[in-house]
């Protein structure tokens, strides 16, 4: 059987990749990376929804087994996309799910970047599983680009967590959504922020746990031929982009690195 | 005479768009924040061409008789632009020239987003002046986000500048050039880190110098009909973009606000 694929618009999706490759390390993995149209989140629905099928028929053309769409606006418009005819799981829904099984409060607080906050998609989700669950939400603009300075264990990073938290905190959630794919290398910091009471869900963990039991249940096959590959593709050649991977990936490895050709009816130096 | 034309990708125009409203009071100004299709910087050259062109296309088509590209992205190809009959004014040549001026120890730093930074348009815009200037540069991508939280004051801003100048500091520049269109918010914390010894050259004011000068001598009409006015469209609707841009442009006021739709061939929900 195949790689599982994994895709992102950029780097962000890496800790999703990080924590599958730790839950399943004899997997294959082939991750795409579609740096030459980040960001999606500001596109339109139609739009993302193009990036998001022209995504999955390449990496289905790779012969991929299931697909980890590890990019919030793609994972929104997940539902409006057609069967694939392999598993294809969205950011969302485990992150959800996962935030609503720990809640015993019901009051579930929800950080991410501006766009994901407007698009209320973590509280829909929520309030499909449960009306009367409480949410708040906050919009964490500093995090990506601290997470891509690498400082994640500054002061100054600190003092910004304890800013974007004070809200959520007065409002006492019990039950913390990173709806980042950058925030999982913040765990320890906001851990330490917002005390043990505060449970802390990332989608990175939450969909690794979705994924693993589906192959528990042979829903997804789990019998790589020659496992244990990283494989990582973007669609724009960027140094940065290396180094930023390799630093979320970090302590497992990239095999290999390479530009992808989508070539599709729109090239991705078209958008 | 019509008014005079800026813009930019977003928001981040408005500091310059207050800068030559300072200093040209009974001007019209129309402002045109291509929110739709931002950011500019990740994208190809030959793309940000065609934007630029659609962009100067239709301020044309509102009569402007002057237009400031104030974007460093849409700036650094406007040279591959053919020529519009009036002037169009880039955010680049300015700046470099105004630092080049001022400094007299020709050390000169240049503080931008990494894609700015990567581009080298600053350094080569100094080289092409005088190729023994000694530059050094740093991208700051928690810059425009502390701006955009409206944190201009915080402590925490003063520490991050600090850490990004420090290099710098010890190469011993004495002229600074703040690359980026939101930086002018920061000048008195980047004064108050850098200390007086270090001059600030902001392309807004530099780029407001010049149309002065032109207006000065006749290059560019100096008789607006009935002046004063600042109307601003953008081509994506956005709660957020008011907001910042209104707190960017105080204690000026924006007279009105629109929705622009550019009917290029080319939809802006379409990229």
């Amino acid at each position: 059987m195949g790689p599982i694929g994994v895709f992102d618009s950029g780097v962000g999706g890496i800790t999703v990749l990080k924590a599958l490759k730790a839950s399943l390390p004899d997997e294959n993995f082939l991750y795409l990376g579609d740096t030459a149209r980040l960001p999606y989140g500001t596109k339109s629905p139609k739009t993302i929804l193009r990036y998001l099928l022209q995504n999955i028929e390449f990496l289905m053309a790779h012969k991929v087994k299931a697909i980890v769409v590890a990019c919030n606006s793609a994972s929104s418009v997940l539902s409006e996309a057609p069967d694939f005819g392999i598993p294809v799981y969205g950011v969302i829904n485990p992150g959800a799910r996962c935030a609503y099984e720990h809640s015993k409060t019901r009051r579930i607080g929800i950080l991410g970047t501006r766009t994901t906050v407007n698009s209320h998609v973590y509280v829909n989700a929520l309030k499909a599983l449960n009306e009367h669950v409480f949410t708040i939400q906050r919009a964490c603009p500093l995090l990506v680009p601290l997470v891509e300075e690498g400082w994640e264990h500054k002061d100054v990073t600190r003092t910004i967590i304890e800013s974007y938290v004070s809200d959520l905190h007065s409002d006492k959630i019990d039950t913390l959504i990173l709806g980042c794919t950058h925030y999982p290398v913040l765990k320890p910091m906001f851990q330490a922020v917002l005390g043990s009471e505060v449970g802390l869900i990332d989608s990175a963990d939450a969909i690794a746990s979705e994924l693993l039991k589906d192959m528990e249940s042979g829903f997804v096959s789990s019998r790589p031929e020659k496992g244990g590959r990283v494989d990582v593709l973007a669609t724009d050649d960027g140094v940065f982009f290396h180094g930023i991977a390799s630093k979320l990936m970090s302590p497992f490895k990239i095999d290999s690195w390479a530009i992808a050709d989508l070539r599709g009816p729109v090239s991705p130096n078209e958008n």
